[in-house]
């Protein structure tokens, strides 16, 4: 296991009706003047919005309110909720909604108190100050209520970049699973998705002897499997949410990550399928993940086929563990179909003449330098080589 | 799952020679004057003092010290703690050692920010305040390093209890492995005993629908089975003790218990052992668990059976659960003995004649009404019956 630091001061609050009690934790965590920041008319239909307004009234917090939040969020809505909360003199950021509110917020929230342009965040600064941000979650997938992530695309030429560092971690989040219950079942199956490519991204390392972090992702990846398909076929179904929920939290807070080289090539593959299709998130990992998968084996077959067993339940083939694995990675394949996601480029509405056009950005965009991944190193002709696999 | 709130904010730095870098979070965590605190001379002989001090002086941070701490640490040295606490001006607490010291830095941090007797605090008073405390950690066993709890036996009668408070989170705890590597065989099984009971505590629930949590406890027992032998074959094996150290902090920092009624029963039953005979918490745990899950299968023996498939590796009955769920019981047995843990009164040096009056204590001592366990609710009869099987 490699050295490491694992620092993860969010206070999390689990469970039915924990939204009544914002004001409260916004007060306990100092804020006087909250920007709420969401996304579409869902959270306003539902009632939420008032509920929350509602409760920061109560303690008497002062709030103004941006909405707009696009999936995939952009940079266009983050520049005016930095002038909105200089403007307005707000000290907390408050998002209600997915990952993309959430990073949204994030970004806002690190933009306000920064004199350049937040973007430079994006292109590899550290994130070493920001306003205090609370998340209130309605849907389990980016993890981005327990992460120091947050992905943005830059409206300037349509590509998609992160950011990180502690001050992106949430003073709190709530996560009520109730709240998802209204979700269109696509939008709980790209959820799942993304939550499963959190853990695969960690899982597939160089690292030795790292069978604690491995233990907990395929604990965490056998309760996908269980859960998943219930939540997909009823987002109503509290239990099933409930264990998806703190799953999609786990998967990315990086409780199991730590210690060990991560890959994170499939997320870099996929932001430029999102960015150009603009397509979700979650179905664009559906369909790089087996392809990364396949072309990738060869690396560290031993791993596949560990995956494979103890993930998928197969059968190991200790003369040729390559079938092992190769099995594991049908599995994946058959189990984001049965929850409705596309696993081509045709499924996707990707095309096939965009291919060396996206993995030139993926290994070139915004001062990479040729290879992306940590398991496998890979250039452009990898990649493209992985987006052909899709078609 | 019920609803729940999770906080651990402790700051944690893994890895080699990390104890070098205790001055530079000491300041981070804003403490000026610190009291180092620790048990006996392998702290001193091992250089590891120096080391520690040596840190703490390259930051200009002043320190005085108080060694001592035994193992089921005393009220006796915290009241000493206190004292010197408070007649040097200290301003936070840095335990080197396992969890007697932690948890015995604990109390000190918390008596000498209160007015009254700080044994309040072990009598149910929960625990808002406290000087920062950080922890250098020693042994894989007792996770205070991550949790919020202490355990202290109080000299005046000699009963041991537990106290809890967020206070009680450490600001920072360093987990170098190495530290581990001279200790005997002995106290590395009884540390694996005790991060293995803090997992069974947890995993016996009557909350319903919380897969994601056993998936979890699960991947961490199994990692316990794995790298628990080679660690207590060999307490130099870095890799091993690695694993097994992250899974101490992750087994009890409560990550892999929320949203669930837990049991400790057999930890209350385990207290009065190690009160009375002064064995190892770790050794009176082995001898504990097997007795208290061939009692009390009968609840849910189900969940029982889950254990012993998904951990233990056991092949199910499908007519006949119970016989599943006894050779799992059986298979924790047989990984204890093969550790040099006892099983047995007999092994742990108890008298059948003390089992009445432990089984009184347990259940009705210090404030008890008569019951205990979250799991399966033991009345003195039930504890008396248990205490017996383990003759």
């Amino acid at each position: 296991m490699d050295n490491f630091t694992f620092y993860s001061p969010t206070y999390f609050v689990f469970g039915k009706d924990e939204e009544n009690n914002t004001g409260k934790y916004v007060k306990r965590f100092g804020g006087s003047k909250v920007l709420i920041h969401y996304g579409g008319g869902s959270v306003v239909r539902s009632g939420l919005l008032d509920r929350v307004k509602a409760s920061l009234e109560k303690e008497g917090i002062a709030h103004v309110e941006l909405g707009g939040v696009m999936p995939n969020p952009r940079s266009g809505l983050v520049y005016e909720g930095i002038d909105l909360c200089k403007k307005e003199g707000v000290d907390f950021v408050l998002a209600v909604g997915g990952g993309s509110s959430i990073d949204s917020a994030k970004a806002i929230a690190a933009g306000v108190v920064y004199d350049g342009d937040f973007w430079d965040f994006y292109k590899g600064k550290p994130v070493t100050e920001a306003l205090p941000i609370a998340t209130i979650l309605t849907i389990s997938a980016a993890g981005s209520e327990g992460s120091p992530d947050s992905v943005i695309t830059q409206e300037d030429g349509m590509y998609k970049r992160g950011a990180s560092g502690e001050a992106f971690r949430p003073a709190f989040s709530i996560l009520n699973p109730a709240l998802t219950a209204t979700l269109p079942k696509y939008q709980v199956a790209c959820g799942i998705t993304d939550i499963m490519a959190h853990l695969f991204e960690r899982y597939f390392t160089t690292t030795k002897e790292v069978e604690v972090i491995d233990r907990m992702i395929e604990g965490l990846l056998l309760t996908m499997v269980k859960e998943g398909p219930l939540a997909a076929a009823d987002p109503a179904n509290y239990d099933a949410e409930a264990n998806i929920m703190w799953a999609g939290m786990m998967a990315h807070n990086n409780s199991c990550g730590v210690g060990r080289v991560q890959d994170w090539a499939s997320h870099d593959i996929e932001h430029e399928l999102s960015a150009i299709y603009d397509c979700a998130h979650g179905a664009g990992l559906a369909t790089v993940f087996p392809a990364w998968m396949a072309y990738n084996m060869k690396h560290d077959v031993a791993r596949f086929a560990q995956l494979a067993v103890r993930v998928w339940g197969c059968e190991m083939d200790f003369q040729h563990p390559e079938n092992t694995a190769k099995a594991g990675i049908e599995a994946l394949k058959a189990f984001s179909k049965s929850i409705g996601m596309p696993t081509s480029f045709a499924e996707l509405g990707a095309k096939e003449a965009d291919i060396e056009k996206m993995a030139e950005t993926a290994c070139y965009g915004d001062g990479r330098e040729g290879t992306i991944g940590g398991f496998a190193k890979l250039n452009k002709d990898d990649v493209m080589a992985i987006y052909k696999l899709m078609l």
